[in-house]
Order: structure tokens, then C-alpha cells, then sequence
């Protein structure tokens, strides 16, 4: 839906349209309604949270109660919200091992006796990985601390959400960018029509994000992630320098002493910009976070 | 068995001690039996052999069939000779799947009826990937070539053979080496405590092959691999580089943006040197063959 | 002057205006004047090339012979056209050392006397070493071979002088670009505010041809040199890194290990690319050519 | 002379041996002659630095001004010891330019004025830059301060001489080294028959140190320097790399790429062990601080 259409709907319109923007919480759209027109995005995003943010104490608890598990009885069975379903899958978390399931049930247990409420992540932010290290941290904070950590998480994703279904001249989000760029510093050419593929480390796991094939100035189309947050999980990108070289005709060795180049490493900012190159000689190789 | 033995013992003796350098085939040794005595190891090899090509059709292929299948049916049923059963292990052998082991028994049949004798290899020259490949590739050579290339094979079991069975001034084989040095250009000192792991990738297999940790002149205190053939085969060096810039306190990234560095490559040259060194900050490495 | 006041102009108006693309050879310009309007200006470039290619062998020899020697005579006494002034100091031939000068009337001399006509290069092109390398090479032609190589020169030439006094929607010159780009590999970020400066190395002689400072990205503002052809020559860069590290407060030796680190390389293609960055700690570096 | 000769010696031999080892002060010898037999040089070294330790104050005033000024005026008319005369010459300090020359004086006259005593300072260790910049310093000292400074070089420049007049089994100085290596990684394989330059750098002047050939393991049959302590200084190594790929017959840019690679870094610790090699393909390179 467009923002001029929000702005130009009936108010019972406007609060079905962005009612689930927080979970659950069409109270939320309602107290806004009449403060439109909104002249931007980051106008309507800032005028929601502010509900929030002044909403006493019960009301706050009952925004945090109305968010499911993550992992939980209701992901099992498909209850969730649309919004939930696809985050929590886009964090791997529909396709959890029988052990992992119970690790995250146990953590819930735990979580819900000492804080009385949910726990709440942007997981759009996240790999499962990391999901688990901030589960395991956030038990150990303060009630006050933590229930200011929920909200915070809350507003990513509220303005995700907002991003993802309203369109409108402005994005909230400052989304990151990870982008590689393949160097032959044996020819001292770009390296190109190299694939190029992408995993997310996740315990003994490897998941395959994305693959590309790197054009004449050595580098992907697209970006490897782009347009959302980059999740916060450890990666191994994967170079197939060995075809590229023998498809230049470079005398090697037979097997050649590199073929599949793997880099890994961690992303820890979602919103920062990831640039993972690669210059390499039959015999050599280098990579740096670049910029 | 030392070489001033050898060459003051009996006939019998001697035959004895050195009838398995030729697999299941003492007459090499008789025959060398009357030139002692052989003032060094490289004497005596050369001898062997002389004996061998000097011999005439039907006792080079009787010696040829000598030999047991490549995980064959002997293999599994432990009834080869002690060497046999310590070279085959050494490649991996001992422990196929059971795909594996149907591919070889194919690979065997075909061979047999294309040669009439078995497929033999210095397997301590190879890991699994290139024994296979080598297998291929030589059922496509003309029977005299490959009389010859088996030839070949087992004079370089033999001259391994006699470098283990006997001790004398001299060794025969010029034994390959991989080494590595980690170097921290973050703060421009060698890498210290730094734990590395070597891996042989077989297929989707990773193998440990030996683990260590380097010094401080950030080197291990043993070659990785030494004082033997390097397998042909893919590998993969890890250096826990995560632990080791913790351990200096360097300020990172969490998670850090390195944690463990993999480096993939191959060897092609089992008498070769090859020096793979890492030089690494918290953000950035690069390798390359050394010497 | 705009292309379409060219179109517009009457015919005199049109042959004063364009008389010098071509040195002391108005004809040019006056042939084409009745095929215009032009659309753009690599029409009118073609039409006036054609010109020069269809004309008969005493008129080409006379267009050679109307340019003025590299370095002669005329160049001391400041006799030459505007162009041939502004095109010969770009190249540093004003300021020939005596032994220059005599190498260049030598050179000349022996020009002259093969060939009867004067060496003509486009200089925007060439550092002073470049010329001397490409006179010395050129002397050893044939005079058919030769007569065609100063032509592509001429054309070059008139190019670049219709790029510069014709305004018009397109550009004919493909021109290159020198880029450079900091990475500090001991932080993982982009090397800001750190000088940078270029000079030409031209014999022992080392003259500073731009310099500049890096800004948040690392990267100059302007291309180092861009918007004109890079001048075949050989080049060095220098990263006063020592200054930048001493900045970031980073402990280092005293002195410190890298202070000012120089990049010695050199441009053959001037219509290329050449994208030479650092990345760099206290205690390394590397650099390639990158695009 | 030998160690065992000296314990032998009578005593006015050993007096005349070893009395020039602290400047003009025949006394320090003649204090140990009788705690003969030495077993060691270490044992010597340290019996005359603890009779110095021991002296009293004036007696150390007057060791003190027994040396000669730092290119002082007994320096340009030669009126030295040979051995301050050979450790003067180390450093560069008999081929001053006039300006120097002068600073020198001027400094002298402002350390002779605070301090009642001559600049002191073990010139083996040092480039000319480094003494002066030491000199500066060492000018803000305390009076109390700066003795003990005096006193350290006395007995760094008295071991110095002691390794060079008197052969034992032990050696008294951990002398630094200076490698390096040439790894040729567009091939694989060490950068055999690289032509290797080392420089001091002071101020604009380039003073040449030594230049080598690699052998065929990238190495120097030598290190650039050994044997000595590395004089604290700013160096340039330069690698004509560019002959090396046009030997080996690689396709390259005309002017190629790489021609002469210079690296310029600084010594800090004359006792240190410096490796500064050279990882390089004709379009990249790379150097650090190994070990």
C-alpha cells in the first residue's frame, strides 16, 4: 500500500492496513490515525513508537506478551502472524534439528520464568547462531534492562515491517551490503565469469545463500546481501578460481594447488557494508575487508 | 635390519630379509645375492632393479600379478602382505565406503581384463581422489605403456620398502615436506600459539591428518607432513586465528571478523617442498607457495 | 565555441574557428565546411580525418611538414601555435636540460634526414622518457610506415584539440583514469586523511605531478590524473602512512617500520585504467593493479 | 690476539692489548690483569665494566673525556684512535657536508656547555640521522641521566671492540641481521637472479649499502647485513623485478608495470632480526616484517 493511500484512508482502514506493524497491537495504528497526513515514512515510523514508548507499563508488557515464541509451539504449528512466519524462516528457524528445537525450548522456559514475557529479536538481523548467543546474554540481564532491550528489537522490526508493506518516497532502513570483487593479479585483470558462492556457517552446517558469477570488471551484479539487514552469523564465500584459471589457459599444476578458494568470516554490523575481495595468482591469494 | 648385516649374512638370510621388497617375489633377491657386498642402500636398489628389467616377459608379468587388487577382495580380507596392508592403509584404503569400494571393484575388473594383470600404484604417493583418478586415466594407455608405468610404480615401492626395512648411511627416497609459518602483520611479529589444523579432503571428507601448534618463531615444530611422500590429494590448513588475536587482546568485531582461516590447496609433486605460510591481521590474510 | 554556432557560422567564420585542429592547415576545415550541420562532433572529426586521408601525397607532406620539431628550435623561441606551445610543455620539452635539448636536435637531425618531414607524436600522450623511446624506435621505420604513423598521431592530436575548443553534447576522447585507494588492514577501514602524492620519474628526475589526501572512503576526490590521456611514463606514488598511523595513536617502532611507502610503476595504456591501491598495516603492505 | 694468549700474556703485554678497549684509559686493563685466567670474553667484558661501575666519580669524568667529539675537529684532522677513527667512518661521519659539519658543532658546543663532557654514543648502532636525532634528546637529559646514558654506550662500544681485537670461543654481541626473499608468485616457484639493492636513506642523500643477486631459493648467499648491529637508519631494498619477468619471458606492458620495486622501511633495533621479502607477479606485490 502507498503512504498517500494511508494518509487519504478511513481511519478503520488505515488501522487493518498497519495493525500488525506491531504485533498483534492495532492500538498502536489507532492512536496515530489522526495525526495524518504524514509527509514521510520515517514521519508515520517515529509517531508509532512514540505510542510506545508513552504506553504505560501494562500495555508495554501486554505489546511484549502478544509476540510468539521464537521457535516455539507456535511456529510448529503455523500459528503465527504472516509477519512472524517469515521472519522466523528467514533465520533458518523453520528447519531446526530435534536438539536445536529443544535447546530453544529450554531457553524460553527459562527466559519466560525470569522475565515474564516472550523473547523478542529482529531476526532479520540474525543467523541462527546468533540468535542463540544473544538468547544466552540476554539471560543474564536486568528485568528493566532487558524489557528496554525487547522494545529496541521491537522497533527494527516495526520498521522492517513498515518498509515492507508501506511504499512510499522514503526507506527507514540503512540496509547493509556485502559485495566481493575478484582480481587475477597474475594478468593484472579484473577475474571475471568466476562463480562465486555464498554459505552461512551455522554450527557444523553449511547453507547456501546465494551464488553469482562475477562480470568483466571482476565483481557480482547484484550484491552477495543487499536491500535488508545483513544477518549476523559467520560465512564462507566460495571462489572457483581453479576453472577460471584453466579456462584462461594458465599452465598449473595438475590438481592445482588452488582450485576452490574458500574466505571465512563474520559479519557482526548489519547495517554496515561488507566488501570481501579477492586477488589471486595460480599460487596466491589475498582478501582484506575492504570498503 | 642394518646394511653390514645384510651384507655379511648367509644367502638364505639375506633372501629372507629382503624377499618382500618385490612382493612375493624372492627371486629378485637371490639374484642379487652373490654381487655383496653393496658399500651403500642406492647400490643395492639399483641392483634390485637391474635384476627386474633385465628379466624376461613372463616373470615381469608373473610379478605383476604378484601384486593384491587395490581394496580388493584381499584387502578386506586382511590376507595380504604386512607392506601391502600398511600401503593400502596409508591412502585411506582400509576404510571405504561401500560405493567406493564397488567403484574400485569395477575399476579392477575392467583393468584385469584389459591388461591381465592388477592395477598397481605406490599408493603412499596418493590419497583416495588421485588414486582414483590415476586409475582412470590409466586404463586408457596401450598395454606396453602400461607395462611400463606399473613398472615404474613398483620400483617406487620398492626403494620406500628398502629405506624402511633397512638402515644404512645413505636413504634412497628424496621425501617431500609441507610446512607452514603464521605471521601476524598486525603487530608485525611471528604468530605464536597458534593452533593449526591439516585436513585431506576426500570427496565431502575432511580427514585430520595432523594438528600442531606454532612456536614462537610462529612455525610448528615438525613439518605437517615430512620424512615421507606427500599424498597427491587436496587439503585444507585451518589456523585458529580467532583464539590467538583474543589471546593479544587485540579490539574486534563480534563475532570476529576472522576466526578460523581454511586455506585449500593441493598437492601435485609428492617430493616437492611446499611452504604455505599465512600472513594475517584481525581483517585481512593472504597466502601463497613458498619454498 | 559550440558545435552548433559552428553549424551556424558562416563559412570563413567556421574555417578561422577550426584552421589549427589541423597545424598551419586551414584546407582541412575548409573542405568540410559545405557537408555541415554536423551532429556531433565525432561527425565533424571523421569528416575532416576523411579529408586528410583522401588528400594527395604533396598536400599530406606539406600538413606533416607544417608541424613544428619536438624540442627545436621554434619551441626555444616560443614560435609555435598556441596549441603546439600548450601541448609541448605538457610533456615538460620546455624545460629540457642542455643535454635534452642537444639529444632531441640530434635526434631531429637524423629524423629529418631519413624521412623529410618532422617527428610528430601526440605529447599528451608521453612522459619526456616515453618520446625519447618512441623517437629512437620510429627512426628505424620505413618511410611508408613511418608516413602512416605520424598520420595516427596527427589524427590523435586533432582529436584532443577538437575536444578541447569545440563544446558539443559528446566527447571524442576515450580518456583514462588514475585512481588510488588507503585501507588500513590493522583497523579494517578505509585509510582517511592520509597525503598522497604523484610524480613523474623521468630519468634520475622526479617531478611531483599532483597530490592529494585520502578522504573518509579512502579514496581521493579526483582521479589522480583523469580527464585527459595518461601520459606514458613511469610513475611513483607515495602514502605518507607513517603520519597516518602515528594519528591513530597505533604503538609503533621508533622509527616506525613504514613511514613514507612508495609505489613505483608505469603507465603504458593512456587510454586505460589504472587503479593502484594500499592496503596497509604498521609492519606491511600490498599493492596491484586493480580496476 | 687470542683469549688464551691474553691470559698467558705478561702483564704489560695485557695492558697493551686491551687498553685501548675503553678510550684512552689504560686503567680499566691494568684492574683485571691480575683476576686472570678468563674463561670466557663474556667474563672479561664483565670484570672491566665492573671496574668502571666501581670507579669513582672522577675517575669516570675523566674516561668520559677521553673519547673525541662526534666529527669533531680532532675527527677531520684524523688525530683520533683507530678505532674511534673506524667507528666514526661506520657511520658516515667522515664524508659530512659543510652544513653538517656545523650542526655537529653546534650541538658538541650545547652538550659540552650542559655537560662538562663529549657526546658519547656506540656510532655502530647507528645511521647519521639516528645520532643526530639522539643527540637532540639526549640534550634534554639531567645531568645524572645523561652520565649513565654515557656510560651505557661506553660499554656497548667496549664489547663491540673487545668481539673485534680478541678471538675467544664466545662472542659478547647478539648482532642483527637483515634478510630477505623473493617469492615469484605468478610462477610458484623463488625469484632466482633478482637483482637486490639495499640503501641508507639520509635525508635526500642515497648512500649504497650493498646490492646481491637471489639464488635459487629467492634468497641472498648473504644478508644485507650480519655480523654487525644494524645501524638504526631509514632503508630502501629495491628489487629489479622487471628484468626477472622479461628473463622469464612473461607478457607484460611496454613500459612494463613493475620495473624497479623499492621498499623503504626503517631499523629500530640494531640487534633485531629484520626479514623484509618480496611476494610479487608483474601486475602486484606484497612485503612485511617477517622473521
Amino acid at each position: 500500500m502507498r503512504l498517500d493511500e494511508l494518509n487519504a484512508a478511513n481511519k478503520a482502514d488505515f488501522v487493518t492496513a498497519l495493525g500488525a506493524i506491531y504485533e498483534h497491537s492495532p492500538w498502536v495504528a489507532e492512536a496515530v490515525a489522526n495525526k495524518r497526513p504524514f509527509a514521510a515514512l520515517a514521519a508515520l515510523n517515529d509517531a508509532m513508537r512514540a505510542v510506545v514508548i508513552a504506553a504505560d507499563a501494562s500495555r508495554v508488557l501486554a505489546l511484549l506478551n502478544a509476540h510468539p515464541d521464537l521457535a516455539g509451539k507456535a511456529a510448529r504449528a503455523g500459528a503465527m502472524t504472516a509477519d512472524s512466519k517469515a521472519e522466523q524462516g528467514s533465520a533458518g528457524l523453520a528447519r531446526l534439528s530435534e536438539r536445536e528445537f529443544e535447546e530453544f525450548h529450554r531457553l524460553n522456559e527459562s527466559y519466560h520464568k525470569k522475565f515474564g514475557f516472550p523473547f523478542i529479536i529482529c531476526v532479520r538481523r540474525h543467523g541462527k547462531e546468533s540468535i542463540f548467543r544473544q538468547f544466552e546474554r540476554r539471560l543474564g540481564n536486568t528485568i528493566a534492562a532487558e524489557r528496554d532491550a525487547a522494545l529496541l528489537e521491537i522497533f527494527r522490526i516495526a520498521a522492517l515491517r513498515l518498509d515492507q508493506h508501506v511504499s512510499a518516497p522514503d526507506k527507514l532502513a540503512v540496509h547493509g551490503r556485502l559485495t566481493t570483487h575478484a582480481l587475477d593479479t597474475h594478468a593484472g585483470i579484473p577475474a571475471a565469469d568466476v562463480v562465486v558462492e555464498l554459505c552461512e556457517l551455522s554450527g557444523a552446517e553449511n547453507v547456501l545463500i546465494t551464488a553469482g558469477v562475477t562480470d568483466a570488471s571482476g565483481r557480482t551484479d547484484e550484491p552477495l546481501i543487499g536491500g535488508r539487514p545483513l544477518p549476523i552469523a559467520r560465512y564462507e564465500l566460495r571462489f572457483m578460481i581453479g576453472d577460471y584459471f584453466a579456462r584462461r589457459g594458465v599452465v598449473r599444476a595438475d590438481p592445482p594447488f588452488l582450485d576452490v578458494v574458500p574466505i571465512r568470516f563474520a559479519i557482526a554490523e548489519p547495517e554496515g557494508h561488507y566488501h570481501v575481495p579477492l586477488t589471486v595468482t595460480p599460487w596466491s591469494y589475498a582478501t582484506y575487508r575492504g570498503s
